[in-house]
């Protein structure tokens, strides 16, 4: 596929990393779709800020679509690219999967005829250049870097290998949200036990960054968390397929399930 | 028991950490005796730098002491406190044990006839003021304090609750080597991943601290990870009796299984 071609991308769904990665692209004058079907109003306002234009049902966004961009929570990945079949174009899955559910995913888009190109979001939700990267990866990963040039989304095309844009998002988040969920652990520990006020003095003589880190840790689990458990399940998979332990983030699942308010 | 009649502290065993605390001792003209017998020459050499007394067996420390400090691997613990049956003075444990080991361990204690003090270290093998923390917890824990008066060991008695000091100690490691095993895993995962390369430049952008972290847990995994297997499954089982999840920690202890050279 030549970048040059693409007029119409879909963009399922625009949540909000979503509905920022879809204005990336209206800024850059494609025609950027999405489907309304099924979806809430806070989506509709989203993807209505951004500049989307609402084909209606994912069926839709098939036909009209050169390109499909997925975003959307891990859980929901490979639904969404079933749902797309039909589509003949480039089906970028941009999510938070490791590399066994990514290949899945490229099964049922390869299935339906259109090729596969894997994706990995590090970062907020784009609103300045340099705060967030798309790791691409596949045959098409290049083509695909191109429609997002010049724009907040930093593209990065990684290489040919199918599946390494999402060991790279499995391997980041496996650090960051794996660690949040460890300090989160810990002092529940230290709460349960008793002693979390004698854990904090210690926190504040010898790890004085830890204290504030934990209130961070807690004020994005609280708020966000719920969407990080199958994400952790996703790293736990990835680590055990590579022979290493799946214990630390089938942990973090369980305590981003357990810090919902 | 006032530490004002205390003459004769007994140190189970002279390690780098146990020299280090010993010659806290010795620097306050206690008479610090060790058990040579079974132990090899390594050891031998560190508590004669550290001005320690042989007594020959743990029989005879046991028999000599007012006090004994144990300082040993975890797993050793509860056989130490056995060891030492026919001690009628005070029994500190001021291992990296959970509460529950330490409940064992106060048992054996108390069946001899001696009274526990359940204790942890935080920090370095204490050479200077300010390093290293012993916390404290039990009836006797102000009494056991009053020993390293002045020294470089901090002693902190936290209170009546029989294995607050366990607690705390397992809680502090569940985030230090806790943290460290993980972080080691998710680099193993890029590396089996083949995206290694691409992790570093990431962490290098949004995560500066990491590589050089990486640097130290490797080093220190290399060199200590075997010491710290038992210590991880040690917190997972204080986790799991907390109703927390172990499965960080049952992690922890695999990779520094595997990390020893």
């Amino acid at each position: 596929m030549d970048a040059a071609e693409v007029r119409v991308i879909g963009l399922l769904h625009p949540g909000e990393m979503g509905a920022a990665v879809g204005r990336c692209l209206t800024g850059r004058e494609y025609e950027v779709i999405w489907a309304s079907q099924g979806r809430g109003e806070a989506t509709a306002a989203r993807a209505a800020a951004a500049g989307l234009t609402d084909a209606g049902t994912i069926a839709q966004v098939a036909r009209q679509a050169d390109v499909i961009v997925s975003i959307c929570p891990p859980r929901a990945a490979l639904d969404v690219a079933a749902a797309a079949q039909g589509f003949g174009g480039i089906y970028v899955d941009a999510n938070a999967v490791s590399p066994a559910t990514a290949r899945r995913i490229a099964a049922v888009v390869a299935d339906g005829g259109a090729s596969y190109v894997d994706g990995g979001i590090i970062g907020l939700p784009p609103e300045v250049a340099g705060s967030t990267r798309l790791y691409l990866s596949g045959e098409h990963a290049g083509a695909v870097a191109a429609l997002f040039e010049g724009t907040a989304l930093g593209a990065c095309p990684i290489g040919p290998e199918p599946y390494s844009a999402s060991s790279v998002k499995m391997a980041y988040a496996a650090w960051t949200k794996g660690s949040s969920a460890l300090l989160l652990a810990v002092r529940a520990l230290a709460e349960a036990e008793g002693v979390e006020d004698v854990l904090l003095a210690e926190w504040e003589r010898s790890q004085p960054a830890l204290a504030e880190r934990h209130r961070q840790a807690a004020k994005s689990a609280a708020s966000k968390g719920w969407r990080w458990v199958a994400e952790m399940e996703e790293i736990a998979a990835t680590m055990e397929a590579a022979g290493l332990p799946g214990g630390f983030h089938h942990g973090a699942a369980e305590i981003f399930r357990r810090a919902q308010p």
